[in-house]
Protein backbone atom coordinates (compact mmCIF):
# COMPACT_ATOMS: atom_id res chain seq x y z
CA UNK A 1 0.00 0.00 0.00
CA UNK A 2 1.31 3.61 -0.98
CA UNK A 3 1.03 6.76 1.27
CA UNK A 4 -2.61 8.11 0.58
CA UNK A 5 -4.44 4.96 -0.17
CA UNK A 6 -8.02 3.83 1.33
CA UNK A 7 -6.38 1.28 4.35
CA UNK A 8 -8.17 -1.96 3.24
CA UNK A 9 -10.91 -3.62 5.11
CA UNK A 10 -15.02 -5.17 5.38
CA UNK A 11 -17.62 -3.38 6.55
CA UNK A 12 -21.58 -3.94 7.22
CA UNK A 13 -22.81 -0.91 5.46
CA UNK A 14 -26.51 0.78 4.99
CA UNK A 15 -27.72 1.98 1.60
CA UNK A 16 -28.11 5.53 1.92
CA UNK A 17 -29.18 6.69 -1.63
CA UNK A 18 -29.55 4.29 -4.60
CA UNK A 19 -30.02 4.01 -8.63
CA UNK A 20 -29.70 0.45 -8.60
CA UNK A 21 -33.05 -1.59 -7.92
CA UNK A 22 -31.10 -4.96 -6.40
CA UNK A 23 -29.80 -2.30 -3.60
CA UNK A 24 -33.02 -0.20 -2.16
CA UNK A 25 -32.23 2.38 0.38
CA UNK A 26 -31.56 1.28 3.82
CA UNK A 27 -30.67 -2.56 3.36
CA UNK A 28 -27.71 -3.23 5.39
CA UNK A 29 -24.70 -4.85 2.57
CA UNK A 30 -21.39 -6.18 3.27
CA UNK A 31 -18.81 -4.87 1.41
CA UNK A 32 -15.03 -4.35 0.97
CA UNK A 33 -14.63 -0.58 0.97
CA UNK A 34 -11.93 -0.23 3.35
CA UNK A 35 -11.68 2.70 5.95
CA UNK A 36 -14.43 4.82 5.17
CA UNK A 37 -17.06 6.52 6.41
CA UNK A 38 -19.16 6.58 3.64
CA UNK A 39 -18.71 5.51 -0.17
CA UNK A 40 -20.15 5.28 -3.52
CA UNK A 41 -20.40 1.39 -5.18
CA UNK A 42 -21.70 0.54 -8.59
CA UNK A 43 -22.59 -2.82 -6.63
CA UNK A 44 -20.64 -5.59 -7.92
CA UNK A 45 -19.09 -6.09 -4.88
CA UNK A 46 -22.03 -5.79 -1.79
CA UNK A 47 -23.55 -8.56 -0.36
CA UNK A 48 -27.22 -8.16 1.04
CA UNK A 49 -27.42 -8.98 4.49
CA UNK A 50 -29.45 -12.53 4.55
CA UNK A 51 -33.30 -11.57 4.76
CA UNK A 52 -34.89 -11.64 7.88
CA UNK A 53 -31.88 -10.69 10.19
CA UNK A 54 -32.84 -11.72 14.07
CA UNK A 55 -32.81 -8.55 16.15
CA UNK A 56 -30.95 -9.66 18.80
CA UNK A 57 -28.31 -10.26 17.04
CA UNK A 58 -25.47 -7.47 16.11
CA UNK A 59 -25.65 -6.96 11.98
CA UNK A 60 -21.55 -6.62 12.46
CA UNK A 61 -21.52 -10.29 12.82
CA UNK A 62 -22.04 -10.49 9.12
CA UNK A 63 -18.49 -9.60 9.15
CA UNK A 64 -17.25 -12.73 11.22
CA UNK A 65 -19.35 -15.85 12.35
CA UNK A 66 -22.57 -15.22 10.10
CA UNK A 67 -19.80 -14.40 7.03
CA UNK A 68 -17.13 -16.09 5.14
CA UNK A 69 -15.00 -16.64 8.35
CA UNK A 70 -17.59 -18.47 9.76
CA UNK A 71 -18.84 -20.42 6.21
CA UNK A 72 -14.92 -20.97 6.06
CA UNK A 73 -15.08 -23.37 9.02
CA UNK A 74 -18.36 -24.63 8.39
CA UNK A 75 -17.82 -26.01 4.80
CA UNK A 76 -14.06 -26.40 5.58
CA UNK A 77 -14.82 -28.58 8.21
CA UNK A 78 -17.83 -30.73 7.40
CA UNK A 79 -17.03 -31.63 3.58
CA UNK A 80 -13.44 -31.42 3.57
CA UNK A 81 -12.51 -32.96 7.24
CA UNK A 82 -16.07 -34.93 7.91
CA UNK A 83 -15.40 -35.36 11.45
CA UNK A 84 -17.09 -38.49 13.06
CA UNK A 85 -18.38 -38.33 16.63
CA UNK A 86 -15.94 -39.81 18.82
CA UNK A 87 -13.25 -38.36 16.86
CA UNK A 88 -10.38 -35.70 17.54
CA UNK A 89 -9.70 -32.70 15.79
CA UNK A 90 -7.01 -30.72 16.09
CA UNK A 91 -7.27 -26.60 14.42
CA UNK A 92 -4.27 -23.80 14.91
CA UNK A 93 -5.01 -20.21 15.14
CA UNK A 94 -7.94 -21.45 17.07
CA UNK A 95 -8.58 -18.21 18.46
CA UNK A 96 -9.14 -16.82 15.29
CA UNK A 97 -12.54 -15.97 13.32
CA UNK A 98 -12.11 -19.27 11.45
CA UNK A 99 -11.21 -21.29 13.87
CA UNK A 100 -13.01 -20.42 16.98
CA UNK A 101 -16.31 -21.30 14.52
CA UNK A 102 -14.12 -24.62 14.02
CA UNK A 103 -14.10 -25.66 17.40
CA UNK A 104 -17.09 -25.23 18.20
CA UNK A 105 -19.29 -27.28 15.15
CA UNK A 106 -16.60 -29.70 15.82
CA UNK A 107 -17.99 -30.21 19.65
CA UNK A 108 -21.64 -29.85 17.93
CA UNK A 109 -20.53 -32.86 15.53
CA UNK A 110 -19.41 -34.81 18.82
CA UNK A 111 -15.68 -34.57 18.53
CA UNK A 112 -13.16 -33.93 21.03
CA UNK A 113 -11.63 -30.72 19.68
CA UNK A 114 -8.00 -29.46 20.41
CA UNK A 115 -7.08 -25.94 20.00
CA UNK A 116 -3.66 -23.66 19.90
CA UNK A 117 -3.61 -20.16 20.19
CA UNK A 118 -0.61 -18.01 20.43
CA UNK A 119 -1.00 -16.50 23.99
CA UNK A 120 -2.63 -17.72 27.56
CA UNK A 121 -5.89 -15.22 27.21
CA UNK A 122 -6.79 -16.61 23.75
CA UNK A 123 -6.86 -20.46 25.59
CA UNK A 124 -9.42 -19.08 28.32
CA UNK A 125 -11.32 -18.02 25.98
CA UNK A 126 -10.99 -21.48 23.84
CA UNK A 127 -11.54 -23.14 27.10
CA UNK A 128 -15.34 -20.51 27.67
CA UNK A 129 -16.20 -21.26 24.10
CA UNK A 130 -16.00 -25.63 25.33
CA UNK A 131 -12.70 -26.88 23.78
CA UNK A 132 -11.42 -29.68 25.48
CA UNK A 133 -7.74 -29.51 25.20
CA UNK A 134 -6.09 -26.14 24.49
CA UNK A 135 -2.15 -24.66 24.27
CA UNK A 136 -0.27 -21.96 23.61
CA UNK A 137 2.05 -22.79 20.70
CA UNK A 138 5.02 -20.45 21.39
CA UNK A 139 5.70 -21.23 25.08
CA UNK A 140 5.18 -25.05 25.00
CA UNK A 141 8.89 -26.52 25.14
CA UNK A 142 8.24 -29.41 22.46
CA UNK A 143 5.43 -28.44 20.10
CA UNK A 144 5.47 -32.37 19.62
CA UNK A 145 5.14 -33.31 22.78
CA UNK A 146 2.42 -30.93 23.76
CA UNK A 147 0.01 -32.44 20.52
CA UNK A 148 0.84 -36.04 22.20
CA UNK A 149 -0.32 -34.71 25.46
CA UNK A 150 -3.47 -33.35 24.08
CA UNK A 151 -4.36 -36.43 22.41
CA UNK A 152 -2.39 -39.31 22.70
CA UNK A 153 -4.58 -41.24 20.43
CA UNK A 154 -3.49 -38.87 17.54
CA UNK A 155 -5.84 -37.00 15.80
CA UNK A 156 -8.34 -37.90 12.93
CA UNK A 157 -9.18 -34.14 11.16
CA UNK A 158 -6.72 -31.56 11.64
CA UNK A 159 -8.17 -27.99 10.33
CA UNK A 160 -5.09 -26.20 9.32
CA UNK A 161 -4.81 -22.39 9.10
CA UNK A 162 -1.20 -22.27 9.61
CA UNK A 163 1.02 -24.85 7.52
CA UNK A 164 4.86 -25.29 7.59
CA UNK A 165 6.59 -26.75 10.56
CA UNK A 166 3.36 -26.51 12.96
CA UNK A 167 1.93 -29.21 9.77
CA UNK A 168 4.72 -31.22 9.27
CA UNK A 169 4.64 -32.32 13.39
CA UNK A 170 0.76 -32.97 12.82
CA UNK A 171 1.12 -35.08 9.85
CA UNK A 172 3.36 -37.11 11.88
CA UNK A 173 0.59 -37.82 14.46
CA UNK A 174 -2.39 -38.05 12.06
CA UNK A 175 -4.66 -41.00 12.48
CA UNK A 176 -4.83 -44.01 9.79
CA UNK A 177 -7.67 -42.55 7.16
CA UNK A 178 -7.12 -38.92 8.57
CA UNK A 179 -8.48 -35.95 6.75
CA UNK A 180 -6.54 -32.55 6.45
CA UNK A 181 -8.47 -29.30 5.11
CA UNK A 182 -5.72 -26.75 3.96
CA UNK A 183 -7.31 -23.14 4.96
CA UNK A 184 -4.23 -21.11 4.91
CA UNK A 185 -1.06 -21.03 6.07
CA UNK A 186 0.04 -17.89 7.39
CA UNK A 187 3.30 -19.51 8.72
CA UNK A 188 4.32 -19.10 5.03
CA UNK A 189 2.91 -16.39 3.57
CA UNK A 190 5.55 -14.08 4.21
CA UNK A 191 8.64 -16.00 3.12
CA UNK A 192 11.01 -14.52 0.91
CA UNK A 193 12.60 -17.83 0.18
CA UNK A 194 11.33 -20.87 0.10
CA UNK A 195 10.94 -23.05 3.36
CA UNK A 196 11.07 -26.37 3.36
CA UNK A 197 10.06 -29.67 5.39
CA UNK A 198 10.18 -33.37 5.20
CA UNK A 199 8.73 -35.04 2.29
CA UNK A 200 4.74 -35.47 2.68
CA UNK A 201 3.91 -38.42 0.55
CA UNK A 202 5.05 -41.36 3.14
CA UNK A 203 2.88 -40.73 5.81
CA UNK A 204 0.29 -39.92 2.99
CA UNK A 205 0.65 -43.48 1.67
CA UNK A 206 1.32 -44.93 4.59
CA UNK A 207 -1.24 -43.64 6.69
CA UNK A 208 -3.63 -43.42 3.70
CA UNK A 209 -4.33 -39.69 4.35
CA UNK A 210 -6.30 -36.96 2.68
CA UNK A 211 -5.23 -33.58 2.55
CA UNK A 212 -7.32 -31.11 0.28
CA UNK A 213 -6.69 -26.90 0.30
CA UNK A 214 -10.03 -24.46 -0.29
CA UNK A 215 -11.03 -20.77 -0.58
CA UNK A 216 -14.80 -20.77 0.94
CA UNK A 217 -15.50 -19.21 -2.65
CA UNK A 218 -16.00 -23.23 -4.30
CA UNK A 219 -19.23 -23.49 -2.27
CA UNK A 220 -20.58 -19.80 -2.93
CA UNK A 221 -23.70 -21.49 -4.29
CA UNK A 222 -24.30 -22.77 -0.71
CA UNK A 223 -23.66 -19.59 1.25
CA UNK A 224 -27.48 -19.50 2.24
CA UNK A 225 -27.44 -23.22 3.50
CA UNK A 226 -24.28 -22.20 5.54
CA UNK A 227 -25.48 -19.17 7.16
CA UNK A 228 -28.86 -20.43 7.81
CA UNK A 229 -26.91 -23.49 9.49
CA UNK A 230 -24.64 -21.60 11.89
CA UNK A 231 -26.93 -18.64 13.09
CA UNK A 232 -29.57 -22.11 14.09
CA UNK A 233 -26.58 -23.27 16.27
CA UNK A 234 -26.12 -19.46 17.47
CA UNK A 235 -29.80 -18.84 18.53
CA UNK A 236 -29.60 -22.45 20.49
CA UNK A 237 -26.86 -21.14 22.00
CA UNK A 238 -24.24 -23.74 20.63
CA UNK A 239 -22.00 -21.07 18.77
CA UNK A 240 -20.66 -18.24 20.82
CA UNK A 241 -19.80 -15.09 18.58
CA UNK A 242 -16.85 -13.06 20.70
CA UNK A 243 -16.72 -9.48 18.92
CA UNK A 244 -14.32 -7.29 19.88
CA UNK A 245 -15.53 -3.94 19.74
CA UNK A 246 -14.01 -0.48 19.49
CA UNK A 247 -16.25 2.91 18.88
CA UNK A 248 -15.39 5.10 16.87
CA UNK A 249 -13.55 5.45 13.72
CA UNK A 250 -11.07 7.71 15.20
CA UNK A 251 -10.26 4.53 17.05
CA UNK A 252 -9.94 2.38 13.69
CA UNK A 253 -5.68 2.52 13.55
CA UNK A 254 -5.82 1.60 17.66
CA UNK A 255 -8.05 -0.91 17.23
CA UNK A 256 -6.39 -2.40 13.98
CA UNK A 257 -2.76 -2.25 15.78
CA UNK A 258 -4.29 -3.97 18.91
CA UNK A 259 -5.70 -7.10 16.37
CA UNK A 260 -1.97 -7.11 14.79
CA UNK A 261 -0.60 -7.90 18.30
CA UNK A 262 -3.35 -10.48 19.13
CA UNK A 263 -5.29 -8.24 21.95
CA UNK A 264 -8.05 -9.22 20.36
CA UNK A 265 -10.89 -12.30 20.81
CA UNK A 266 -13.59 -12.54 17.96
CA UNK A 267 -13.30 -10.65 15.03
CA UNK A 268 -11.63 -7.36 15.83
CA UNK A 269 -15.00 -4.79 14.83
CA UNK A 270 -14.70 -1.15 14.81
CA UNK A 271 -18.53 0.13 15.22
CA UNK A 272 -19.03 3.92 13.09
CA UNK B 1 16.23 -61.21 5.00
CA UNK B 2 18.39 -64.16 6.03
CA UNK B 3 20.36 -66.44 4.50
CA UNK B 4 17.91 -70.22 4.53
CA UNK B 5 15.04 -67.95 3.98
CA UNK B 6 12.16 -68.54 1.33
CA UNK B 7 12.98 -65.75 -1.04
CA UNK B 8 9.04 -63.68 -1.29
CA UNK B 9 6.91 -62.83 -4.14
CA UNK B 10 3.90 -63.85 -5.35
CA UNK B 11 2.41 -66.95 -7.31
CA UNK B 12 -0.36 -68.37 -9.84
CA UNK B 13 -0.71 -71.76 -8.02
CA UNK B 14 -3.02 -75.08 -8.45
CA UNK B 15 -4.51 -76.81 -5.52
CA UNK B 16 -2.99 -80.36 -5.81
CA UNK B 17 -4.20 -82.01 -2.51
CA UNK B 18 -7.27 -80.00 -0.13
CA UNK B 19 -8.55 -80.87 2.92
CA UNK B 20 -10.33 -77.24 2.62
CA UNK B 21 -13.95 -77.13 0.49
CA UNK B 22 -13.45 -73.36 -0.10
CA UNK B 23 -10.60 -74.61 -2.40
CA UNK B 24 -11.17 -77.85 -4.29
CA UNK B 25 -8.79 -79.75 -6.10
CA UNK B 26 -7.89 -78.54 -9.86
CA UNK B 27 -9.10 -74.77 -9.12
CA UNK B 28 -6.41 -71.58 -9.29
CA UNK B 29 -5.31 -69.26 -6.70
CA UNK B 30 -3.14 -66.23 -5.92
CA UNK B 31 -0.81 -66.86 -3.52
CA UNK B 32 2.52 -64.93 -1.28
CA UNK B 33 4.35 -68.22 -0.65
CA UNK B 34 7.82 -67.14 -1.95
CA UNK B 35 9.94 -69.07 -4.25
CA UNK B 36 9.10 -72.25 -3.91
CA UNK B 37 7.68 -75.27 -6.71
CA UNK B 38 4.81 -76.49 -3.93
CA UNK B 39 4.11 -75.47 -0.82
CA UNK B 40 0.97 -76.24 2.28
CA UNK B 41 -1.22 -73.49 2.79
CA UNK B 42 -4.06 -73.37 5.92
CA UNK B 43 -6.04 -71.01 2.96
CA UNK B 44 -5.84 -67.60 4.66
CA UNK B 45 -3.54 -65.92 1.92
CA UNK B 46 -4.97 -67.33 -0.84
CA UNK B 47 -7.63 -65.85 -3.73
CA UNK B 48 -9.41 -67.88 -5.84
CA UNK B 49 -8.89 -66.56 -9.60
CA UNK B 50 -12.43 -64.96 -11.15
CA UNK B 51 -14.75 -67.46 -12.11
CA UNK B 52 -14.93 -68.13 -15.99
CA UNK B 53 -11.06 -66.96 -16.34
CA UNK B 54 -10.86 -66.49 -20.41
CA UNK B 55 -9.42 -69.40 -22.32
CA UNK B 56 -6.79 -66.75 -24.53
CA UNK B 57 -5.21 -65.22 -21.43
CA UNK B 58 -2.88 -66.49 -19.61
CA UNK B 59 -3.69 -66.73 -15.84
CA UNK B 60 0.04 -65.42 -14.42
CA UNK B 61 -2.03 -61.93 -15.60
CA UNK B 62 -3.76 -62.46 -12.08
CA UNK B 63 -0.21 -61.26 -10.60
CA UNK B 64 -0.66 -57.93 -12.42
CA UNK B 65 -3.07 -55.93 -14.80
CA UNK B 66 -5.70 -58.34 -13.49
CA UNK B 67 -4.46 -58.43 -9.81
CA UNK B 68 -3.21 -55.98 -7.54
CA UNK B 69 -1.54 -53.89 -9.73
CA UNK B 70 -4.18 -53.58 -12.03
CA UNK B 71 -6.60 -53.25 -9.34
CA UNK B 72 -4.35 -50.32 -7.62
CA UNK B 73 -4.33 -48.62 -10.86
CA UNK B 74 -8.13 -48.83 -11.35
CA UNK B 75 -9.10 -47.41 -8.31
CA UNK B 76 -6.33 -45.21 -7.42
CA UNK B 77 -7.33 -43.63 -10.85
CA UNK B 78 -10.90 -43.42 -10.92
CA UNK B 79 -11.86 -42.80 -7.23
CA UNK B 80 -9.05 -40.06 -6.39
CA UNK B 81 -7.38 -38.49 -9.27
CA UNK B 82 -10.93 -38.62 -10.50
CA UNK B 83 -9.88 -37.91 -14.50
CA UNK B 84 -12.46 -36.27 -17.09
CA UNK B 85 -12.10 -36.23 -20.57
CA UNK B 86 -9.59 -33.59 -21.82
CA UNK B 87 -7.75 -33.43 -18.69
CA UNK B 88 -4.25 -34.20 -18.59
CA UNK B 89 -3.04 -36.82 -16.56
CA UNK B 90 0.58 -37.31 -15.33
CA UNK B 91 1.96 -40.63 -14.17
CA UNK B 92 5.55 -41.45 -13.36
CA UNK B 93 6.93 -44.63 -12.86
CA UNK B 94 4.80 -45.42 -16.34
CA UNK B 95 6.22 -48.72 -17.23
CA UNK B 96 5.66 -49.86 -14.15
CA UNK B 97 2.64 -52.87 -13.61
CA UNK B 98 0.57 -49.95 -12.01
CA UNK B 99 1.37 -46.99 -14.09
CA UNK B 100 1.28 -48.35 -17.70
CA UNK B 101 -2.36 -49.19 -16.64
CA UNK B 102 -3.07 -46.12 -15.20
CA UNK B 103 -2.16 -44.52 -18.58
CA UNK B 104 -4.45 -47.02 -20.48
CA UNK B 105 -7.63 -46.25 -18.50
CA UNK B 106 -6.89 -42.28 -18.23
CA UNK B 107 -6.81 -42.94 -22.20
CA UNK B 108 -10.49 -44.75 -22.26
CA UNK B 109 -11.23 -42.04 -20.29
CA UNK B 110 -10.65 -39.67 -22.58
CA UNK B 111 -7.94 -37.95 -20.88
CA UNK B 112 -4.19 -36.54 -22.50
CA UNK B 113 -1.45 -38.89 -20.52
CA UNK B 114 1.99 -38.32 -19.72
CA UNK B 115 4.23 -40.46 -18.44
CA UNK B 116 8.04 -40.74 -17.21
CA UNK B 117 9.98 -43.58 -16.82
CA UNK B 118 13.86 -44.28 -16.30
CA UNK B 119 15.18 -46.20 -19.80
CA UNK B 120 14.20 -44.92 -23.53
CA UNK B 121 13.03 -48.82 -24.35
CA UNK B 122 10.60 -48.52 -21.78
CA UNK B 123 9.36 -44.81 -23.56
CA UNK B 124 9.16 -47.01 -26.72
CA UNK B 125 7.22 -49.90 -24.32
CA UNK B 126 4.89 -46.28 -23.39
CA UNK B 127 4.28 -44.83 -27.03
CA UNK B 128 3.27 -48.55 -28.00
CA UNK B 129 0.37 -48.25 -25.10
CA UNK B 130 -0.91 -45.08 -26.31
CA UNK B 131 0.91 -42.40 -23.91
CA UNK B 132 0.66 -39.30 -25.53
CA UNK B 133 4.06 -37.78 -23.86
CA UNK B 134 6.93 -39.35 -21.99
CA UNK B 135 10.18 -38.89 -21.31
CA UNK B 136 13.26 -40.08 -19.59
CA UNK B 137 13.13 -38.61 -16.11
CA UNK B 138 17.07 -39.77 -15.91
CA UNK B 139 18.27 -38.30 -18.92
CA UNK B 140 16.19 -34.76 -19.44
CA UNK B 141 18.55 -31.83 -18.61
CA UNK B 142 15.49 -30.32 -16.22
CA UNK B 143 12.47 -32.25 -14.95
CA UNK B 144 10.57 -28.87 -14.31
CA UNK B 145 11.21 -28.25 -18.16
CA UNK B 146 10.53 -31.38 -19.48
CA UNK B 147 6.86 -31.57 -17.54
CA UNK B 148 5.96 -28.06 -19.09
CA UNK B 149 6.60 -29.05 -22.29
CA UNK B 150 4.86 -32.56 -21.83
CA UNK B 151 2.28 -30.18 -20.95
CA UNK B 152 2.23 -26.36 -21.45
CA UNK B 153 -0.96 -25.89 -19.76
CA UNK B 154 -0.12 -28.21 -16.59
CA UNK B 155 -1.47 -31.12 -15.14
CA UNK B 156 -5.22 -31.54 -14.06
CA UNK B 157 -4.04 -35.52 -12.28
CA UNK B 158 -1.44 -36.52 -10.87
CA UNK B 159 -0.69 -40.56 -10.66
CA UNK B 160 2.41 -40.52 -8.22
CA UNK B 161 4.64 -43.36 -7.42
CA UNK B 162 7.99 -41.62 -6.72
CA UNK B 163 7.27 -38.47 -4.23
CA UNK B 164 10.19 -36.59 -3.02
CA UNK B 165 11.93 -33.80 -5.29
CA UNK B 166 9.55 -35.22 -8.42
CA UNK B 167 6.88 -34.18 -6.75
CA UNK B 168 7.60 -31.43 -5.60
CA UNK B 169 8.17 -29.82 -8.82
CA UNK B 170 5.09 -31.45 -10.26
CA UNK B 171 3.18 -29.49 -7.73
CA UNK B 172 3.90 -26.13 -8.64
CA UNK B 173 2.59 -27.14 -12.51
CA UNK B 174 -0.59 -28.64 -11.08
CA UNK B 175 -3.88 -26.88 -12.19
CA UNK B 176 -6.72 -25.24 -9.96
CA UNK B 177 -8.35 -28.20 -8.31
CA UNK B 178 -5.73 -30.77 -9.24
CA UNK B 179 -6.16 -34.12 -7.78
CA UNK B 180 -3.16 -36.29 -6.54
CA UNK B 181 -3.46 -40.02 -6.00
CA UNK B 182 -0.09 -40.91 -4.15
CA UNK B 183 0.57 -44.44 -4.77
CA UNK B 184 3.96 -45.02 -3.45
CA UNK B 185 6.64 -43.17 -2.71
CA UNK B 186 10.03 -45.26 -4.17
CA UNK B 187 12.31 -42.56 -3.96
CA UNK B 188 12.04 -42.00 -0.41
CA UNK B 189 11.69 -45.66 1.21
CA UNK B 190 15.60 -46.25 1.08
CA UNK B 191 16.37 -43.06 3.28
CA UNK B 192 18.04 -43.49 6.10
CA UNK B 193 17.57 -39.94 7.68
CA UNK B 194 14.67 -37.72 6.44
CA UNK B 195 14.64 -36.14 3.18
CA UNK B 196 13.19 -32.38 2.62
CA UNK B 197 11.11 -30.01 0.08
CA UNK B 198 9.03 -27.11 -0.15
CA UNK B 199 6.04 -27.04 2.20
CA UNK B 200 2.77 -28.22 0.39
CA UNK B 201 0.45 -25.98 1.70
CA UNK B 202 1.06 -22.86 -0.50
CA UNK B 203 -0.21 -24.18 -3.66
CA UNK B 204 -2.22 -26.54 -1.67
CA UNK B 205 -4.39 -23.24 -0.64
CA UNK B 206 -3.86 -21.10 -3.48
CA UNK B 207 -4.57 -24.05 -6.07
CA UNK B 208 -7.27 -25.67 -4.08
CA UNK B 209 -5.56 -29.14 -4.40
CA UNK B 210 -7.09 -32.10 -3.50
CA UNK B 211 -4.02 -35.54 -2.34
CA UNK B 212 -4.81 -38.57 -0.56
CA UNK B 213 -2.33 -41.51 -0.40
CA UNK B 214 -3.87 -45.26 -0.58
CA UNK B 215 -3.04 -48.69 -0.19
CA UNK B 216 -5.35 -50.98 -2.86
CA UNK B 217 -6.69 -53.17 0.10
CA UNK B 218 -9.21 -50.15 1.03
CA UNK B 219 -11.12 -51.14 -2.16
CA UNK B 220 -11.05 -55.01 -1.16
CA UNK B 221 -14.98 -55.28 -1.29
CA UNK B 222 -15.16 -53.87 -4.95
CA UNK B 223 -12.43 -56.18 -6.08
CA UNK B 224 -14.65 -58.10 -8.27
CA UNK B 225 -16.07 -54.96 -10.09
CA UNK B 226 -12.57 -53.97 -10.96
CA UNK B 227 -11.10 -57.39 -12.19
CA UNK B 228 -14.68 -57.23 -14.29
CA UNK B 229 -13.98 -53.77 -15.62
CA UNK B 230 -10.28 -54.49 -16.36
CA UNK B 231 -10.92 -57.73 -17.98
CA UNK B 232 -13.82 -56.19 -20.45
CA UNK B 233 -10.91 -53.54 -21.51
CA UNK B 234 -8.07 -56.29 -22.27
CA UNK B 235 -11.00 -58.17 -24.16
CA UNK B 236 -11.74 -55.04 -25.80
CA UNK B 237 -8.38 -54.65 -26.72
CA UNK B 238 -7.97 -51.22 -24.78
CA UNK B 239 -5.87 -52.56 -22.17
CA UNK B 240 -2.25 -54.38 -23.54
CA UNK B 241 -0.98 -56.38 -20.66
CA UNK B 242 2.94 -56.95 -21.53
CA UNK B 243 4.26 -59.92 -19.41
CA UNK B 244 8.29 -60.47 -19.43
CA UNK B 245 8.35 -64.36 -19.01
CA UNK B 246 10.96 -66.36 -17.99
CA UNK B 247 10.85 -70.26 -18.27
CA UNK B 248 12.01 -72.34 -15.51
CA UNK B 249 12.29 -72.39 -11.61
CA UNK B 250 16.19 -72.31 -11.73
CA UNK B 251 16.25 -69.43 -13.90
CA UNK B 252 14.29 -67.34 -10.88
CA UNK B 253 17.56 -65.69 -9.89
CA UNK B 254 18.80 -64.14 -12.77
CA UNK B 255 15.25 -63.07 -13.91
CA UNK B 256 14.89 -61.13 -10.60
CA UNK B 257 18.17 -59.52 -10.80
CA UNK B 258 16.95 -58.28 -14.32
CA UNK B 259 13.69 -57.14 -12.78
CA UNK B 260 15.97 -54.47 -10.40
CA UNK B 261 17.93 -53.72 -12.92
CA UNK B 262 14.83 -52.67 -14.91
CA UNK B 263 15.60 -55.27 -17.91
CA UNK B 264 11.93 -56.05 -17.97
CA UNK B 265 9.01 -54.09 -19.72
CA UNK B 266 5.48 -54.73 -17.63
CA UNK B 267 5.41 -57.59 -15.01
CA UNK B 268 8.24 -59.98 -14.40
CA UNK B 269 6.68 -63.36 -14.44
CA UNK B 270 8.70 -66.58 -13.98
CA UNK B 271 6.74 -69.78 -15.53
CA UNK B 272 7.47 -73.05 -13.55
Amino acid sequence: MKEGDTMIGSQVARILESRNPSFPVGIFVVANAGWTTHFISDGKNLSPLPPNWPENLPRSLALGTIGMPGLTAYFGLLELCRPKPGETVLVNSAAGAVGSVVGQIAKIKGCKVVGTAGSDKKLDYLKELGFDEVFNYKTVKSLEQALRDASPNGYDCYFDNVGGEFSSIVLEQMNKFGRIAVCGAISLYNDTQVKKGPFVQVPMVMKELYMEGFLVSRWNDRKEEGLKAILKWIQEGKIKCHEDITKGFQNMPAAFMGMLKGDNFGKAVVEV
